[in-house]
């Protein structure tokens, strides 16, 4: 599936691009479930609530399940993402996201670039992220929202916050920005946020700025965001790297799928 | 300005009406003005925000500033409120929150008559809120979200929670329903939000279940929120009753002003 004009232009200038309903149903069931299968592995890509037994977010499903392996070749996904980044690209991180009720994650806006460039020493934003909604998503159940055209001009700020915490671990309060810088951004880029049913892909760039809503709804609600990142522009940790199911070390380059993951799963290998 | 039948319907079934662009944007400049005055004068009815000097709330403004003493009495909102209760009210609580960016309030989910009844003793529900907006409201910024038709039951339930902090301070959370009841409850009457240009006002019934989204944006947002209670149902306060700016004691009731309020203002005395 290729994008048209009209399409990668508005990735271009807004930073994000919302392909409603690219999945069907029955796909989205198939991903649920092998979610549920992979929330049920333990071990340290397996993210558990603040003193709850419930899974809050499970890293790097796509290196276990299938129907995963599958998805981040889907041609309706990767084939855009290829357009949009370049030929040879592969996943740098891969996360489902619970999202439970109530609140959970705080709502630091960002941008995604600078986290990765302190973590991992990640050379230059050549990625395209892609979101992609388990549960329909609405205004109430914590959508992610953008400042669309913040991305056009790179970072806001080149490094943590002087209040940063540790010079090891990264809080998502170290790389937020300050209220003057989000004033300054909202004034100009405005807020949005790309809503619709489940089965729902958003592509968006690492740098655009975007927070995230709280889950006003006591359902908890899934959203997969996988990384893809241009393989000539691979991490160069000065330290310890992060451990493989953040930051993925499979780089070899991604090819498209002949069919949707649905059907060309008996065919696939993780 | 009396509702029509349709409007009526609409608040017993649905537990709230919205009415866009009630007032015009002279006079939401007029209400914003008289905010921004009051909030200047000291005293126990300003809360300020956590550790910090900004206004957070401003409790019974009505009592000193005529923009609000006459906007309780202005034909098109005070006839509407005694249309859906009784002719003889007076204002039972006034405040004016200020909603500040990056959340602040929690989002307890909450029946405001369970809250009147635990702290003033107030024999029955029969109040009228009135949400009058002194800022365009969006998904962004804090808008009140409401389960239509939770009204209609009564209180889900009867005291405060068995986690109650303390027997004389009223928590919001000692009054929020459980996770299992706001999930019955959304499953059966989902959640809808009223949005609306500065000057819309939105009626709800003091049993309509509803909880505050955080304000995401950078910005401040203003809210009026002030309760007409029916003078045949005084608060009978078993101890010491709360403060006059919190539970008004003036119980006399209000009449319509002949005209807007920004039009009669000259003749209004608070």
């Amino acid at each position: 599936m290729r994008l048209t004009k009209d399409q990668t232009d508005q990735y271009h200038e807004q930073g994000f691009l919302l392909l409603e309903s690219l999945l069907d149903p029955q796909e989205v069931e198939l991903l649920r479930a092998a979610f549920e299968r992979d929330a049920r592995i333990p071990g340290p890509q397996r993210v558990a609530e603040d003193g709850g037994t419930k899974v809050r977010a499970v890293y790097s499903s796509h290196q276990r399940q299938p129907e995963y392996a599958g998805l981040i070749r889907d041609p309706r996904i990767l084939e855009p993402v290829r357009q949009l980044l370049t030929d040879d690209v592969y996943v740098y991180q891969f996360k489902i996201n619970a999202k439970p009720p109530f609140g959970g994650d705080k709502w630091a806006w960002h941008q995604d670039f600078l986290a990765w460039r302190l973590a991992d020493n990640l050379p230059a934003p050549r990625q395209v992220n892609i979101g992609v909604f388990l549960d329909d998503v609405t205004e109430f159940n914590g959508p992610v929202i953008f400042l669309p055209g913040s991305h056009a001009n790179g970072l806001v700020s080149e490094g943590r916050s002087d209040s940063a915490k540790s010079a090891q671990h990264l809080d998502p309060d170290d790389i937020s920005l300050s209220p003057q810088q989000l004033a300054a951004h909202v004034d100009r880029c405005g807020m949005t946020s790309p809503k619709g049913p489940a089965g729902s892909v958003v592509l968006f760039s690492p740098e655009i700025v975007h927070g995230s809503s709280p889950n006003m709804s006591p359902f908890a609600r899934r959203l997969l965001i996988a990384t893809y990142n241009d393989t000539a522009n691979l991490p160069r940790p000065t330290g310890e790297p992060r451990p493989d199911y953040v930051v993925c070390r499979d780089t070899e380059p991604l090819r498209p799928l002949a069919a949707p993951f649905s059907r060309a799963l008996s065919g696939v290998t993780a």
